[in-house]
């Protein structure tokens, strides 16, 4: 194993962690299919329980020497069909991602949907499935992935990450029961994902952080702050938040929707520390930021690092070295944060809400190398 | 030159074309700079003249040994000063771009504003500023670009190209006299450029096409469709138009502001014809759609290769082989059309409009291969 543990001063044991959900947990949407992935998964409360939207990621169960088998979402089938390549018509970028070498595009070796799960303590899964939300449209057709769950006005609405032949952009849905799905469309064109929604209005207009990934490097990947009259058309674009040190400075992205604190919209995001030129993925751990709730463009404070991979099931598996949080939930004092770990499990982890709100207040200074508070004007 | 010119059926020769203005005929913006571009015009009609916002591209005048100057625009000076770098220090990507080695990160050449410059006739220039669009703020740190102009609802509004270290985003600003300004802040986060609106609501929306520039090539960069209720909030994002042959198999992009004609909504774009493993930039020329007037996901008709490089201003050049038609006029029954020349100087050419319209109605057929308006439904 790379990963060893430096020493982190910043960070806040958890109180409690455990391993939700693994691959092998999740009976396959299609015979002709096998689960390879059970990871990054939206949480909301409901007054019965708690409802996790799992990304459950999908390869050919069938393996052919000499050939690779990428799935796709087919309109006319309605269904997910496999497209066979030798495997000298396609290079591999990692375990996820091929190019097609005749036409220099990108396809996934698995296509992802999401589950329905149920947790009536937060801690243990009572159920998974049977209920699934699978693509359905072209702008679908490699996978929806990471929805991200925020309640508003008696609704419960998800972001999620739609990728086809026309790039990764990131969509809205939502549901009143999670049975029944309702789509919105694509909120944020190619390439943005990470997209969070606040759960109130603020100054009459709906929030998100969203994360363009442009093709240009003028910047890192950053996050950046939005807002809607109608959660529909988006504007007011600025850029939020970069990167504050090593562990973040390949990439930072929103994690968990914001819950609203006594100090402030709490807002758990991740970041990964793979340099410019570093081959490989690199680790991805997660940290806290505490935003004025009036103005969630002022950053309060800043937490580094505050869940990073260290149980066996966040440090080795499909990608190694990776905790990415997407949902979480407030139980008394308790926080739960739900989270994909390794790129294929689900994970929860917990600490002391008061704790961490006493922490980012004490510790952090308002960090200057990762807000843009000043530089959003134009 | 490795520019030659293949058989193109689908050509309608220009009547008229004529190089309106080089960077030797604008003054520069401040005493240590000099004018390296004057492309990229946009165009409007008033109701005396012909008004252009020219892109205005300077570079360092002074040059020392070993050095490279890279300019910013300031927020403290509220000017554009110059970071020199060693030559060791930078690499370069092509004459605009290089990459900073420390930080890995991307800066321009040169630092761009826009020049009010007017024609009565149309077809040659009478003044050329004074009046400057200057960068005014961190987002457009890197310069303004590609002004695009629309007239809506007795207002003049042009989508401009923001860059910064925040990377390639496009703003919205308008002006009632060419004099005065206003920021509307940005449109589309990073990485989009090519934004163009059309000059009436549409169903009750505004409408815009726009050109996500991913990071992660599953397709290559598409033209886009989006709707907004207020101009500064978007929505009903959906691909639009692909490459339709080997002439835009690189890059397309909204070219001019969409016009209203008897036969649908025009729309000149432009392609680039680069391979994916290709070096150096490509040709880039243009086409001309055609978009049903209540409907504009619905392509009438498409024109390749509408203009190509051929004059000696669009062959040589600070970019060699580019057109990049950014204005268009009709005055009668000529259309004229204003595009950038070799990323140096401003063009104008002339068609007949309705010779246009009919060869586009008699020779297209609706261009399967670059439309995906039954694919955009989520």
């Amino acid at each position: 194993m790379e990963f060893s543990m430096p020493v982190r001063p910043q960070r806040l044991p958890r109180l409690f962690h455990h391993c939700l959900l693994r691959p092998g947990d999740v009976p396959p949407s299609q015979d002709d299919l096998k689960v390879v992935g059970a990871f990054n998964p939206g949480a909301v409360e409901t007054p019965e329980e708690v409802v996790l939207l799992v990304r459950v990621a999908e390869a050919a169960r069938e393996q052919r020497a000499g050939y690779v088998a990428l799935p796709r979402w087919d309109r006319g089938a309605n269904r997910v069909v496999l497209d066979w390549f030798t495997e000298d018509e396609v290079e591999f970028e990692d375990a996820r991602v091929v190019i097609v070498k005749s036409t220099g595009r990108k396809r996934l070796t698995s296509v992802s949907h999401f589950a329905v799960c149920r947790s009536r303590d937060g801690r243990t899964l009572d159920a998974v499935g049977p209920i699934r939300f699978l693509p359905a449209s072209e702008s679908e057709e490699y996978g929806v992935e990471d929805a991200r769950i925020t309640p508003l006005e008696g609704r419960f609405y998800f972001t999620y990450v739609a990728v086809s032949r026309h790039g990764v952009a990131t969509a809205l849905a939502s549901t009143g029961d999670f049975k029944t799905f309702e789509r919105h469309g694509i909120l944020f064109p190619p390439e943005n994902k990470d997209v969070v929604l606040f759960p109130e209005t603020i100054g009459g207009r709906y929030m998100a952080l969203h994360r363009p990934n442009p093709a240009q490097h003028f910047s890192p990947p950053e996050m950046w702050l939005a807002s809607s009259p109608d959660l529909l058309h988006w504007g007011g674009h600025r850029p939020f938040f970069g990167s504050t040190g090593d562990w973040d400075r390949g990439r930072v992205g929103a994690g968990t929707p914001p819950i609203r604190t006594s100090a402030g919209w709490l807002e758990i995001y991740h970041g990964n520390d793979r340099r410019p030129n570093d081959t490989g993925i690199g680790t991805y751990s997660a940290g806290a930021l505490l935003l004025n709730l009036d103005d969630p463009s002022r950053i309060r404070a800043a937490l580094s690092e505050m869940l990073v991979p260290e149980a066996d099931y966040e440090r080795e598996g499909f990608v190694p070295n990776v905790v990415f949080p997407t949902g979480v939930v407030t139980r008394g004092s308790s926080l739960l944060v739900y989270y994909g770990a390794a790129d294929e499990c689900c994970a929860v982890a917990e600490w002391r809400l008061p704790d961490l709100l006493s922490r980012l207040l004490e510790t952090s200074q308002t960090p200057e190398a990762g807000r843009f508070g000043s530089a959003s004007s134009t």
